[in-house]
């Protein structure tokens, strides 16, 4: 019952990376809303691979196929589910994984989780494949908000600790068989100011449970963050004002629009840090279940050198998603 | 609808700051459990004002009364209510507040959420003082993990930049009318490999959604967290082992004892990042809804000028009831 | 866990019947009404006992305490906590139910699924001790929802099959220390057409889900319920029209204002078993834990001869809080 | 978000009746599961039409797809989901439904709640299509109880008042264009005592919001039901006892097999009643949102004329579905 998320927009994944396809269902979307393909399309190619040099060489079509809750053309308020079917998959290339599982992986977790019976194929349910499911639907909720006149844009702004030259660092991991970190910047424009609830679904909760669903993710923060600890409050609390149309407004954002839980009407601004791709060619560390013994590993397979770069769309999804949730 | 929290062990907090009380129920805590009333009493101390020149000077007896789940001294399997009564409080501090907002404060976000009808004494029910319920319930919490084995030990690392002479720094902050922020460190110990849950459902999701109920909270991170963004794969990764006894361990434990949201059984540690108490002497810049017009604002009331001192036990209890959560 | 109940509107009962009090907590409610406790109290005297010869003797106050959500008389968008203390609770009159568990109560349910721990005393939380709760949380909702021009009201429509008479027919069942069960028909007049949920959210599924909560009820029917089962389509499809104003009705309603889980705009018609109450003073045959054998068990205490008697308001709150929690 | 059902088995439905498909997904079934496919296909064909003169004459061949959660032919952990597609359907059928609502169908109800964007073929997501996908849902669940040695039997025990000839009555029915109602009793062996919960989320609460999911469902009643509410105490407590081998039972089974919610090792029983199909051929008075005048409506396509007929394995589905839910 982990697959679940949201208050009055559900959305549910499903999928395994080996599986026949991934996919979502969102329960209470509004009624009567043309999904736009074309844009839907152009966005989730934003994560699909086979794009770049920088990504996986897994080829992926990537198609969203509605399932329901569309009726001549619109959402008909019925839960709409989206498949993605699993074409380009080697499962051949996992089968030692079963016995030897992968550093930085869910694959030893999942094993002692599910008593054994997991998919061990590409961390299964685990798989970032999932997050394809997630960008299909998110992809929808970012277009709704649009409605709104609300806009969500990520976008990477540190790889290795470097603020510059992604490409070069992202390039060099990759042909040293390892792989890199990076840091996501996530800004909404135009929430206006009352959305969001206290204590336990505050945007940072509500958020911050959305945002760790993406695998690789180990950090949150909102405004300055971590940064927020190490100022006085006569530096951090930001003085109201009004701005030339009366409207209440922050003369800075140290707090990245949100108050108590609750937008202040500022942009909504929150950093995510990922982790370097867990898998990696370089000879690792790992464990036999079966030999009860130290071994090596040499992960196969195709991998992101940095997963941080696929990952902007798929934080636009998952904070459109949230967002969508809030305003319902 | 935004007080509850919780999958299997069901809590929910009530009060406001300058009402009759605060509470939580719990409901789904395990049956027979003798609760320690005086070690819950001093755990409570921990976070109770008065105790120090470094926090506010309100004085709260912050006694617990048991009202439901507790038969013959042992929880009975029902919802186990606490009160804690609302004793010093100075309420006439606090009229101002209802038409110029504290900056960094949820004073203004409450009342564009709330049309105007909120408490706004204090923060009402945004107010740090719910934190004394959620500590009783999660000094229980601790309690019953203890029998399990498990620990949860939180500490402040960081005031305001400095990981050291924190009492000085905050009494020269208290000295100048200011507030300094910090971060907390939390290492739950004794977890075994396997609890956690996928997606929307592993121990960051669900450890961040209920951390950031903590007023003050802007950032979490797990294990190298933000760091780990600025590592290799090669090094971020945890190497397999097995320890003496053939438990399967990892040689670091960067990941802070988490691989796709599911416990590894390395310890589990997390950072948590505490703004300056938004609450300072200082005249700040606010606006005044009914002339509609900015003013200067000296916020009175007797506040903490390092919320972080006392937010230590707060993080214990949050994460021991999260965790228990995991493990019924 | 089983405590909670709601989508917008959450409730949460809590409390034992021999405990310090009973209470329910509301998150959700609207913000800015004012209650009025007057009649809070007289809706809440309907169901108290010591009104009539007809209940138990056992002399119950029931002032409501509000603990929280109350900011200068109104609701204030934070969950409302209402306390009603236990007093005339004579416990020694429950000692031997640990033991012997009467028949057609929850004893011994209680006592297999809580090990042993339970709350023997009067059913502890299984208790229709509770329904004065939740008569508190009903009569607020009732009170908010006939703001919105929707009136609830239920009526004892059966008393052991007979559809008159019920005073006499509780008198002599009292005289001869049995119980009578009851049949209870509530109508909530003014739903406009649309509102109701599809699959698991209909009107049917949630006001079910809630009206078994109350103890002692065993089958619940709406509109014509089991009586539609022994009908045409061609007499229970009632057939639309328009009134004089243009509003869209039907001729008939056979349907109980519900189509599809959903609102029709005509009145929501259902019906409600109660059984006759467990507890009675003629001897009946039980066991002994503790002696593994057949024992004969005379039920002392004070209990009411027909529960579905006091049940009416409970119904009427119990539909409201259902009824509010789908406008929300 | 009304598509979702259970505590830690969730279930969600999705589809439209004349869409791609309809589908379900269970988030939480047990791991390493085989689910023998044959016997599923034979369970759902009790409930595909087209088996008999007496059902639709729409075939649906209703080969369940599965797309997650089975891994090497067995339940993997991980979220199941299971495609129906929608074969052979004449939406050509229904476009009259769009302006003229059918008497005792969800047309209308649909068309207020979701302001005319609903898809309104055969009623869309109201269809008793949907249960296509909740008897394969069920059809797992009830394999998987089996394990546990629990078996889910029921039966139409009426027809239109009648208790035999069932077939004569449904195809006098038929012939005249017409439907009939009648009744189902499902009932449950080998529960262990102790199962269920308290108030909200006893057996009957969590079964009735199950039940009330099929379409036509008016009315549920657990043991002697509304019968219970015309006995005396003495009559319907039902006298505990030890069997042949020390095991507690009742000597006679009025309550179903729940006390308090909770299941007390005796059969659980429970009856549902069916109103007739809407959908009849006879003329009926409806109205047109077009015209904004009273109608003649002949509704055309096919239809069952007991709708109950095939109810009997969907209600145990519902009911497998809902018992496991209890169990895990």
């Amino acid at each position: 019952m982990a697959s679940y998320y949201g208050k009055k927009l559900v959305i549910n994944l499903f999928g395994e990376s080996h599986g026949p396809a991934v996919g979502i269902t969102m329960d209470g979307l509004p009624t009567g809303f043309e999904i736009d393909e074309v844009e839907l399309r152009n966005f989730m190619d934003r994560r699909a691979s086979g794009n770049s040099d920088l990504t996986t060489q897994r080829k992926e079509a990537d198609l969203p196929e509605f399932i329901s809750g569309i009726f001549q053309g619109k959402t008909c308020g019925t839960p709409l589910t989206i498949l993605i079917r699993n074409g380009d998959a080697k499962s051949e290339d996992y089968g030692e994984l079963h016995d030897v599982p992968r550093p930085g992986h869910a694959d030893y977790t999942n094993h002692i989780r599910l008593s054994g019976d997991e998919d061990y194929r590409s961390g299964g349910h685990s798989s970032a494949r999932l997050t394809a499911a997630l960008t299909a639907g998110g992809g929808i909720a970012k277009q709704m908000l649009e409605d709104w006149g609300i806009t969500v844009d990520a976008k990477l702004i540190e790889v290795d600790g470097n603020s510059e030259n992604f490409d070069e660092i992202i390039a060099a991991a990759k042909e040293e068989g390892d792989s890199v970190g990076g840091i996501i910047e996530c800004t909404i424009k135009g929430v206006p100011a009352g959305f969001g609830d206290p204590i336990f679904d505050g945007i940072e909760n509500r958020f911050s449970q959305m945002i760790f669903a993406i695998p690789a993710v180990k950090g949150i923060e909102f405004g300055d963050g971590f940064q927020l600890a190490r100022m006085k409050g006569s530096e951090s609390n930001d003085a109201f004002d009004f701005d030339e149309e009366g409207k209440v407004i922050t003369l800075t954002n140290h707090q990245g629009g949100i108050l108590g839980g609750i937008a202040n009407g500022m942009d909504i601004v929150f950093r995510v840090a990922f982790k370097p791709t867990p898998s990696i060619s370089k000879t690792q560390q790992s464990i036999s279940y079966s030999k009860g013994e130290v071994v090596e590993l040499q992960v196969k397979g195709r991998h992101d050198p940095c997963v941080a770069l696929r990952g902007v769309p798929v934080v636009e999804a998952a904070a459109a998603i949230t967002m969508l949730d809030f305003l319902l």
